[in-house]
């Protein structure tokens, strides 16, 4: 059921840097990253009827097969058949479409978006609007999807909540964007780069803190601000501790953290926490089912109901990927257009 | 607002235990313990118009004020003026009715019930029905309500779910009874005492797994057994590793863990584990509002839909405390209850 493509534009995610910097499992190597990324059929194989060639896609690394438990829950955007269930380590599904020199080389979330061409399963491939720019879109295939969904399906912001955004990546940013689509009160930014809080305020962000300017924990700073702490709390960092954070910020007796950066170490915290009525949960994409989802983002956005735009700092070849690696590490990018096909 | 009692009956529940042997923070004494009785109001200080002399009554460690934001909110049973707020490592508020040569004796967790004569304030006091016999409503005051709201309202078991209970004490077997009176179509009980699983099954449980007859974790025994996890897991230990394993048995995707056991010590997970939709919540005295919701649970005994006698299985005089607490530590007693008056 696999589907060729061409792929025209991909963005460079938090998630290879982790797989590149932190997580360097072996198994998960060597492999063809980019997992953010817009395109068009090429070809479909046996079987697949759901797209033809010149069909405008974005490949998604949440599967949605449609006909598993998952898949037909209305709680959950998993799929029994997606790779993370059972090979989160890898990174990949075992299987892929590329070799080098008889060597099989991985998909990175099986995706593989940095290359002119990929054969995808269809699970993992969501028609998109015909009219949709790809160099922009393709920035809904992740970052996007996950923070703003993060806030407006997982949290469940509320009208007049108070929020706190951790971390104002593309991520976190999109997380302020769906606190203030969803009619959030007060916002506020977290970062230890307060170069990041212009953006943030573009956002949506109303109040920005950086926990470095204070010389008690930033939860305590925050429960001091808004008498007793944050309705929701949001983690797009990937940080124990920042996730730890984020939790003890919360109020008590409703207060709900959400937990979207992504480590491969333990996190933390004191029973108490929970016992006084606060609730962990996480969230993969935002929560979003891909298949029905994705499109009316891409709608949304050509119709002015959310930024994307705004997310992009830099747009470059595939060539100077290693630049837009290091603005990443740096910093200095939120997100980097990579023109993968001329 | 003060309001004065005669205990007749009280328990010993696993939070005295805690504090006496675990917890022992000096701050929280001396003290005088208990916190799970019933009584009689034998007078009311100026202000108190709710109770009268000869009214039965349960004193509870959950204040409710009626008047604060957490209160007057649906979403929490929490109140802004109860001890927990700002002296949990106390375990008791710090002003107290008992003196002894001078010298203040704390009421544990603001009531303490291992008195024959108590003064409490009103917002701790829940009136009950005049014919609810004491020396079994007495386990009303925590340890059922815990367990059971933390299936019936934390964790909100659905009908026909899988679910998982961890630790088979009151706290727990009240869980098992949520469950299911909640409509849940599988129970496991979980416990390495076997000795409890008999009584696990008269209260719904379906299903027996003592952790240490198998060669791998209790969450890879859950998941094989139903198809890769349970609905909802209940924690009633206090134990971070088995708060870790609570959390691992759920299933990805719409899991639900709900942490009922105390201890001051971090509990940990992978990120993961929520990323993958688990829920991680928490409950206080099962997240009942206690002015409301306590007489209705005694006259649902009284009514024969939930079991209390079930959970006796000792009865001393409180001159006896000693080895009530001998029968606890050593997991031989479910429920002792204390004759305080005669």
């Amino acid at each position: 059921m696999a589907t060729a493509g061409k792929i025209v534009a991909s963005s460079l995610c938090h998630t290879e840097m982790f797989h590149l910097f932190e997580g360097k499992d072996k198994r998960g190597f060597p492999t063809v990253l980019g997992h953010e990324g817009a395109g068009v059929v090429e070809s479909v194989g046996p079987g697949v009827t759901d797209f033809k060639p010149g069909d405008k896609v974005i490949p998604v690394s949440v599967a949605h097969c449609g006909e598993c438990r998952f898949c037909k829950s209305p709680k959950t955007n998993l799929c029994e058949r997606s790779w993370i269930n059972d090979h989160v380590d890898l990174m990949s599904y075992p299987t892929t479409c590329f070799t080098c020199r008889g060597q099989p080389i991985l998909q990175f979330t099986s995706t593989g978006t940095f290359s002119e061409y990929i054969v995808i399963n269809q699970i993992y491939v969501v028609k998109i609007h015909d009219d949709a720019p790809l160099d922009r879109v393709c920035l809904l295939g992740c970052g996007i999807p996950t923070g703003y969904g993060a806030a407006v399906n997982t949290a469940g912001v509320t009208p007049g909540s108070v929020c706190a955004v951790f971390g104002l990546g593309a991520v976190g940013l999109a997380a302020v964007m769906g606190c203030k689509n969803a009619g959030a009160s007060r916002i506020f930014a977290v970062d230890i780069n307060e170069q990041k809080f212009e953006k943030a305020k573009l956002f949506g962000a109303t109040d920005f803190l950086n926990p470095k300017a204070y010389d008690k924990p930033i939860s305590e700073v925050l429960a001091e601000l808004t008498n007793g702490g944050v309705d929701f709390s949001i983690e797009c960092v990937g940080n124990p501790e920042v996730m730890r954070a984020a939790l003890e910020s919360c109020i008590k007796g409703w207060g709900v953290s959400v937990l979207v950066g992504y480590t491969d170490v333990d996190f933390s915290a004191r029973p108490i926490q929970l016992i006084s009525g606060k609730t962990w949960k996480g969230t993969l994409l935002g929560g979003y089912k891909i298949k029905d989802s994705l499109p009316k983002l891409v709608n949304d956005y050509m119709t002015g109901k959310i930024m994307v735009d705004e997310f992009i700092t830099h747009k470059m070849d595939l060539e100077q990927i290693n630049d837009a690696i290091n603005l990443m590490k740096t910093g200095q990018c939120i997100r980097c257009i990579l023109n993968i096909s001329k």
